[in-house]
């Protein structure tokens, strides 16, 4: 459900990523109206089609609280299943207090008994719907509360669950830049480790994960002949943005460009710095550094080529006896 | 009022930044009995010298709100000695809801008709002093609202005032991202401008702040010989982060590092890089930019020292005719 004004970047965005299974609907004047228009598609029979058949249940989410985990969408579904309805909860960060007509203090709520009502929330679909059909136009026009109205006109008192810190709402200048950092420590934890079928290569590739699992999380995948490989391909769309790329030196500079290329084309959206750690195993067993002037400018020239794209490409050799 | 672990953390602090109007007290074990242990300090004669005479009105702030202006902090001093005790107070952002024993929705409250209740406080020392001195252990264990003890032991109703956005509570490790941004988005809204007396470069220096102060405040400061100057001393203390410093090509290298100079004396805290950008105004009337090799190799030089003390000094040629 999007404001009139918001409807063409909504379809842009939509279109841009490629999502499938999304129908815009237009919002409302308030919260509640723009809620009941997004019932109505698939209550309504003009709408109908086999993307938006009349559902069981039904959850109803605000885009400003982006931070949603499957587990709380999946924790209110189950409730909503038992109870009619549910919706997540969060302790209340300050006091909430009355005010009288004169601006004083009426009186205080006890915070430990009391909690700010966030979202998602799920109802059976017959239930919230049969809700906003009965409630009134300053219901629809001045109230908050989608649990309120399953109470007051389904008497369906919703069950409440405990929901994560990420779930508040990005409400000021100051909350985007804590999305940011929220977003940002999230792609930093994880990390997927390449390698290719030599032998000696793959074992010292090997300990890497092995090493670095307690601390983030590590996706291994070793590739033998092919860069196809289709698993690697889902974890580039799986949205990984650190790489450490292990190989056998002679074949280092292609394999690093392969893998840019890959990344290139994938759908994982370079909002943010991709990294890519190439690693050069000398297994030659020679004492020097055998590596050319000539090779590592054009590694350097070609870091420089993806560091505009924002993929940033790191090279290591390691002499390995 | 400081936790008993955090008391030489918070010695060293104001030790470091010499504070002098500083008292540490050592807090309790909830909420209530750290204010009312920060009170009687002001109400027990052991204590008392020429710093800690019992005050008309206190002011109760939570360090975890660090964004406090002094326009809300004269704002409940005025209040609080016309009505006794106010508080600032913020719109809901969630709707607040009553949960049952068996964790379902009991009821939810009308968000228009609450306020979150913020911080800073402030009430007549003797009628804050009389609550907790009246309240019970339950009271001083369970609460978590000053402007609540007021009305319940002394009948005074708090006067409730607006208070910023920026008055949150810095709660979840995102919230340290936000309260970033804020701290750079401050900084970055203030420039000086600093200029020496040559007449044709003041003229030019007088034009910057003109053309600037429409979209950031700007401080301009014009010096004539001594660069003891107690203005420009004082807006180095003042915290400011970003100066222009315009003077004539002559006495380029001199002028800035005599800046650069005052600036590691002065006591702004150097958390934050200080951005200096150096203009030389070249009034020689030549073609040619006549600046040498070894100029330039000095400059540079200076520019890289200071960096490392996070003091930023970019150069800037102009040819004026």
């Amino acid at each position: 459900v999007v404001s009139p004004e918001n409807i063409e970047t909504m379809k842009s965005i939509i279109e841009k990523y490629g999502h499938k299974r999304v129908t815009v609907v237009e919002g409302g004047i308030t919260r509640h109206r723009s809620i009941f228009n997004g019932l109505k598609v698939f209550a309504e029979k003009e709408f109908s089609n086999h993307l938006l058949q009349k559902p069981e249940v039904v959850i109803i989410h605000d885009a400003v609280r982006p931070f949603v985990e499957e587990d709380i969408l999946s924790k209110v579904v189950m409730a909503a299943k038992e109870h009619g309805a549910a919706g997540a909860i969060r302790p209340l960060v300050s006091t909430v207090i009355a005010s009288s007509a004169d601006g004083c203090l009426d009186h205080s709520l006890e915070r430990a008994r009391y909690r700010a009502s966030e979202m998602p929330q799920a109802f059976l679909f017959d239930i919230i719907y049969e809700a906003y059909q009965q409630c009134t136009d300053y219901d629809l026009d001045y109230g908050t509360e989608c649990l309120h109205l399953a109470l007051k006109y389904c008497k369906t008192n919703a069950k409440l669950i405990e929901g994560t810190a990420d779930l508040w709402k990005v409400t000021y200048k100051r909350d985007l830049y804590a999305a940011e950092s929220i977003i940002k420590d999230n792609l930093s934890q994880e990390v997927c480790v390449i390698t290719d079928a030599n032998e000696t290569v793959a074992q010292v590739a090997f300990l890497l994960p092995e090493s670095l699992k307690s601390q983030i999380k590590v996706e291994a995948v070793s590739i033998s002949q092919s860069r196809n490989d289709s698993h690697l391909q889902s974890i580039f769309s799986g949205q990984c943005y650190n790489f450490v790329c292990v190989n056998d030196k002679k074949r280092a500079i292609q394999e690093t460009q392969q893998l840019v290329h890959m990344l290139e084309k994938s759908d994982i959206p370079l909002l943010y710095p991709v990294v890519l750690i190439s690693v050069y195993l000398d297994t030659s067993g020679n004492n020097s550094f055998s590596i050319g002037m000539e090779e590592l400018t054009s590694i350097k020239k070609f870091a420089r080529e993806t560091k505009k794209k924002n993929i940033l490409v790191y090279g290591l050799l390691i002499q390995y006896k």
